[in-house]
Order: C-alpha cells, then structure tokens, then sequence
C-alpha cells in the first residue's frame, strides 16, 4: 500500500470516529433516560379501532396482532371485551394465539369491566379513567375520590388474578397535577406495574411533556406509560421527550390510526428512535417488515399510506435538488441520516414530472416492495396511460392500478381455462388471502 | 330570573374563567418566548419546489403566490433566481405582483448569486452555507475562514442595496458549536436582519432545539428564524420549542412539501400556534383559507392530502368511539381543543363502513368544500359505486371521482349544445382555470 493510501486510510478512519459521535443521541445530561431501552405498547387493534374507517374481522385482527408480534412489539393491546360480544370473543382468540408479545386489553376502571377482562385469558388489563375537570363534568361525573376508591379496588382485583396491570389518567395535561400526584402516588404504593399518561385531546407540547414525566417520575417508583394523540402533530416528539424525562413505555399504533387523526405512529417513532440509538433498535424491531405492517393496516382501514410517510412514504428517501443530489453521490450521510437499508428499502430515483415510461414504473413497483416481471410492468403502464387519457393521475392513483393489477396477477384464477394449472396448498392460499403481502 | 339560574350562571363563568387558563399556553418561564409573535416564511416556492412531484409553472406559482399572500403568511420564499432562466423570470414577476407578503430569495453564500438576486426586485436575500464537516467536505469543500469571508462579502454587497438579509448555516446540528457561534457573532455585528438555523436532515429533536437557539439567543442581537425538515416526525414540534427558546421566524410548506418527506407543514404548524394562542393566530392569519390552499398545492403536485392531515385531513374532527361521542355532544372541549369552525370546517360524521348512500357522499361533498346539487351528488355517488364494483374503493379513489366530477360540472362545454349559453366573463374564467377553488 503506498504511503498516500496509508494516510487517506487513517484520515478515513478519524472521520469514521467523529462520526460515531452522534448528535441525536441520548441527552447525557437525561440520567433517567429510557431512549436506549424503551418498549411498544402497539395499540392499532384497540387505539386503532377507534379510527374511523376500521372494522377489523377476527381474521384481520389475527393477522394484524401475528405481523405485530413478528415486528417484535413488546405489547399489543386490545378494545375492551365489555365493548361487545365480538370483541370478548376476537381477544379470547388472540390470546390463544401464543404470541411472543404479552397481549393487553384496555377497559373503563370498573369492576364489571375487570372481572370480565380477567376471564379472556389476556397477560395484562390497562385501566384509564378521566381526571379531568372537563371529562369528570361532562363523561363519567365522578370526583376524585371515588376515582381514587374505584382505582384501589380494580387493580387489587387485577392483582390477585396474578396479571399486570396498569392505572392512567386521561386528559392528564387538563388535570389538576395535585389530583394526580396523589392518585399515582397511590396506585404507585398498592402495586400497580404502571402509570399512564395521556394527551388525549392532543395538545401537549414537548417540554411540557418533559416536566410532568420528569415530576411523575419522581413520585412513583413503577414504570410510566405514555399516550399521545397527534391533532397539534407532537406526537413522535412527545413520545421522544417523555421517554428522555424517564417514561419507558409508549403507545403506537400502525400509520397512528386511532380517535380524530390518531397517536404516535409505529413507523414515525422507528424513524425517531432510530436517529438515537441506532443499535437498540435494529436489536429488538424488524424494521424491514414496517412496510408490509402498514401496507397491511393501510388495506385494512381502506386509506393509502400518505405520500410524506416518515421512511416508507414515497418521497422519504428521494432527492432532487441538485445540490443534494450531487452531495449524496458523494456521501449519503450529507442529506440523509436515516438509512433506507435498515428498513429493507432503497433510495428513491424519483419519477419524472409525467409517467412517462415503464422504467419510471418499474421502479415505483419495486418501492412498493411488489414482484412483476418486465413484461407484466409494461402491460401495467399501458392500464396507468390509459387512464392517465381520461383524468389526471396522481400518485395514489397509479399507486392503486399497480396494487389492483398485482392483486390480480398474483391470485389464481379459479377455473380458468387459459390460466396454468394451480396448486392450491396452504401457502397459495394465503398469498390470494394477501395478495399485498408477498 | 330564578336564584338556581343566577347560581347555574355564577357557575358556568367561573368555569368558563378556569378554562380561560390555557395549559398548553405559552410557559411562563420562557422570557424570551415568541409563540406569541412569531412570523412564518413560506418556502411552497422554494423548499416546495424540491418536492420530487414539484414542477410550477409561472402560472401556478403566481395563483400559489396569491393564495399565500391572501392566507396572510409574513414572507414568502422563492427558489434562487440562478438555478434556471425560468427561476429568474418567475422571481421577478412575483415581485411584480405587489403582494403584501415580503418577497426573498435563497440563494449560495457566493457574490455571483448575490449579484443576481439583488435585481430581482426581492425585498430581502436569504445566504445559506453548510457549516457541518459533512457539507464542508462532501459538498462545497470550503473552510470557515472562508465562509466567513464570503459570508462578509455577500452580506455587505446586500445590504449596500437596502434589502434584507438573512445568514443561515445549514445542518446546524452537526455543525461545531464554536464555528457556529463564531460566524453567527460575526453576522449579526455587520447588520444581517435574521439568522437561521437549519435541520437539514431532519433529526434534531426538541430540547435539542431549545439548548441551541437560546444559546443562540445571546449570542447575536438580531432575529433567529429556523428551518426544520421532518424525517423524524418532529417538525412541527421542534418549530415549537424554537419559538419557546426566542425564535422569531418558522420556515413551511404547504403540506411540508419539500426535499425527502418535507419541512414543517403550515397546516400543522396553525393547528400547534392556535392552542397555544388562539387569538394571536386567529387575527393574523385567514385560517378558513387553509383547505383551499392545500388542495390547490396538493392539485399541483399530485398528490392527496394524507388522510391523518392535521386539521384537514378527513379523520381531524371525527369522532368515533361511543364514549367519546358521548362526551362530545356534552361539551366539545372534552376531548377536542381546537375548534373546526375556526378552519371554516364541520366536525364530521364519518361515513359508514361501506359507501351505502348518497348521503354519506354529501357529507364528503362538503367536507371537501365542493359545491354540488343534490342531484349532483345522487349522480357521482352512482359513478363510485360503478367503480367500487369492480375494485375496492378507499377515500382517495372516492375523493379522486368526487373531484373530478366537480371540476366537469363547473367547466362550461364549449360549443355544446345541451348546456346553458355560458358568458365568458372573468370571473368564469377564472373558475375554469381553478375548478376545485371556488
């Protein structure tokens, strides 16, 4: 190796060095940081039931909490089974499942509620009730020492069934922090295995997060469980600063489907977490099963993944401009923090102004994570023109024809005389049961 | 008036009062804070423009420009008059239009660029450089010696032409602190109007934020304006805490469009700005205006506004859940903070599980802000469920057929026979030009 190699090489290595020094990282200054070791209640089955364009079959929800388990949530939590008898029946079932996640259920804190969630067989209840001024006025109509008195009651039940259980207020930035501390303090000294805090109407900003977290966690000595909705779009950073306060557990759901426009979304949060610690997560999440997750869940729910998605929207790992362009040929660390490998996906050439060619959506298909031949891609653009013909296209339509034309390609044509013979075993049939998901 | 009464009314005001104290206002703590004063520069035309799916004609960037100015944003940013003739020829007739929004360029920190700009007629020229060792080395390949220098140079060249001047680094957050502060001093000594700091790849979180820009705070006398992309889902977040720590200026897009998945959307940021400080937000920007905005955007880049879109996205103000609903018909505060009526909307009742009724269509119609005749809405509700025979429907697809629908019955038929006789006025035209904005 000649001297200049030796040296580019050692220069090479220094800057590597710097490199490792990550400014996302941890705040050192945060020693009750959970950044580098916080868990996912995934709550799209329950959080997520409440959007309002989901009606989960038993089928769907198996198959959704199966693909959550597989993506290596730590908990899945489910609608209440006192909400009907469907939902008693659809938890019991999940349950039975044997999954490697423990399985939840969410319910009223109520003692009917209790002593029918014990009974489905689920590792965990979570408790929430309203300690604000406006939901103890105009929900339940309860004050706090009756909430205090039913609190004690349901979770030394919940505990002597030998499961977790955890107690949240709603609406806790609306609440009185004395009211609080105190219940959580209570609850906190009875054995519960978490507290839970919840911007319900979605509200909260970051540093307010931090300082009530920061306050919580010095009050109780259990873990803390936040809940973020996303009307003011605080969400992911929410959920960030709680867990840098000392929060360890954070609710998500898919696309963050859930009341009005949702909470933390999974795939947001991964996109976050894995700015910090980059380890940590590609350790314990299989993030290239995100897309299929949400392809999954965006099926499920009849919405497309919106085109600025944190990592699998379409332009996440696209660039343009030129000046980017020519600095990402160079190093792709210059614009681009986030590595589209880690999550199984690849940097975008983005497709020209018009659909002009098959090559444009050859490589739309393959970022859609779908398998067409060339010839099949070709006959696809001729469909994508031909309505192009009629109206203007967008992203999402062509987006449409390409997943309508796979669905269809991909199922066996049942009796068909022009079509190969099919062997309809097992796994066939769960490719025409899912024909995204391939 | 019965003594209840008068005690129900002492009642209602001293609740009335108690809501008054908003807790997600201002922190009292923050001296510095500016979520009360804050000002927006709106890059749609130059952040915007880098949107893979961006390409504007004079024309559309006139009416974009329009649009913005009307919506009462403080500055509206345009792409650097270098990068093409076009660019350049655009600039200027922006400038022309005598908006009440200042216009600015962005341009390189180099005297060519500064040369051409200040002949635009712009009222002020935004310089950026990157300072972090990624851009140093892999884009520009300059040292702070001379950026420094160059900044000088630049700065003093503008200022001699009386406009306004704006230095920012770029990727700040991975720039050396010392270096930043150093050539931000030096800025703010000879004159520059504001100083920006830039997440160029989208990481930074917020307390990160807060630390930099209130270390910044004082350090330099003039305005901070900051720049913040949302790879990791932070961006209106960080936009936020920078106000909180004595920002003065948040740089959006309409919808966040911009390089990879986008800046702080203007959306979002009003939907954070009004629950902190309704009233500041509300007199100073037309917040009715908003849908129309983003659909005109979303119309010219092709893409559907994201079905969790703050504030106009189609879920923001449903409810869905018994209990919630419940509560809400109660008192909307329960669990819905920011008001639809504010944004010109109607909280919404979503439409069933499956389309069944021109009904539900109706309810879209004019969630939509479209205007059609019952008649209308009976004959688009048959055409989507045309389509929704042969493949599944989502809400883009029935949004996509509703829209095109609207724009065909608003175009006049020229030279048909079976229409009313049409008089081309401009008015008409110009609702030809602009289907979906009347």
């Amino acid at each position: 190796m000649s001297e200049k190699m030796e040296q580019y090489q050692k220069v090479s290595e220094e800057q590597h060095k710097k490199v490792q020094v990550n400014p996302y990282g941890p705040n050192p200054s945060d020693y009750l940081s959970n950044v580098r070791s916080f868990q996912l209640i995934e709550s799209t089955l329950r959080e997520g039931e409440q959007f309002a364009n989901a009606f989960f079959t038993r089928e769907k929800k198996i198959e959704i909490a199966k693909a959550l388990d597989d993506f290596g949530v730590d908990y899945i939590e489910l609608t209440s089974p006192v909400a009907s008898e469907q939902s008693r029946a659809d938890c019991e079932a999940i349950c039975k499942l044997g999954l490697k996640a423990k399985i939840l259920t969410h319910i009223r804190c109520h003692m009917d509620d209790a002593r029918v969630a014990v009974e489905t067989g689920v590792d965990g209840v979570d408790v929430v009730i309203g300690t604000s001024q406006f939901l103890r006025q105009y929900s339940h109509g309860k004050d706090m020492s009756y909430i205090t008195k039913s609190a004690i009651e349901v979770i030394e039940f919940v505990k002597s069934k030998g499961i977790e259980i955890r107690f949240s207020s709603e609406d806790s930035f609306r609440s009185d922090i004395v009211d609080l501390l105190n219940i959580y303090k209570t609850v906190d000294k009875i054995g519960v295995n978490r507290v839970g805090i919840a911007d319900t109407v979605g509200c909260a900003n970051p540093r307010q997060v931090y300082e009530l977290v920061k306050t919580l966690k010095s009050v109780v000595s259990c873990d803390i469980e936040c809940h973020f909705h996303n009307d003011t779009g605080c969400a992911i950073a929410n959920s960030y600063t709680a867990l840098e306060a000392g929060a360890k557990l954070i609710d998500v759901s898919v696309l963050g489907i859930g009341e009005r426009n949702g909470i933390t979304p999974l795939g947001g949060l991964m996109a976050r977490m894995i700015a910090a610690d980059r380890e940590y997560v590609l350790g314990k999440y299989k993030l290239h099963k995100l897309r299929d997750l949400e392809n999954l869940v965006a099926d499920a729910v009849q919405v497309n993944i919106p085109f600025n998605n944190p990592i699998t929207g379409f332009c996440a790992f696209t660039h343009k401009a030129g000046i980017h362009a020519k600095a990402i040929l160079a190093n792709p660390s210059t614009y681009e923090i986030l590595s589209p490998a880690d999550f199984g996906l690849t940097r975008y050439i983005h497709f020209a102004n018009r659909l002009t060619g098959w090559n444009a959506i050859k490589s739309r298909v393959e970022q859609l994570n779908l398998n067409l031949t060339d010839d099949q891609v070709k006959e696809v653009t001729q469909k994508i023109k031909k309505l192009g013909d009629i109206r203007p296209l967008n992203i999402d339509d062509v987006d449409s024809i390409i997943k309508d034309y796979h669905a269809d390609v991909s199922t066996p044509k049942m009796g068909a005389t022009d079509g190969p013979a099919v062997d309809l075993d097992e796994t066939l049939l769960d490719s025409v049961k899912r024909p995204r998901l391939n």
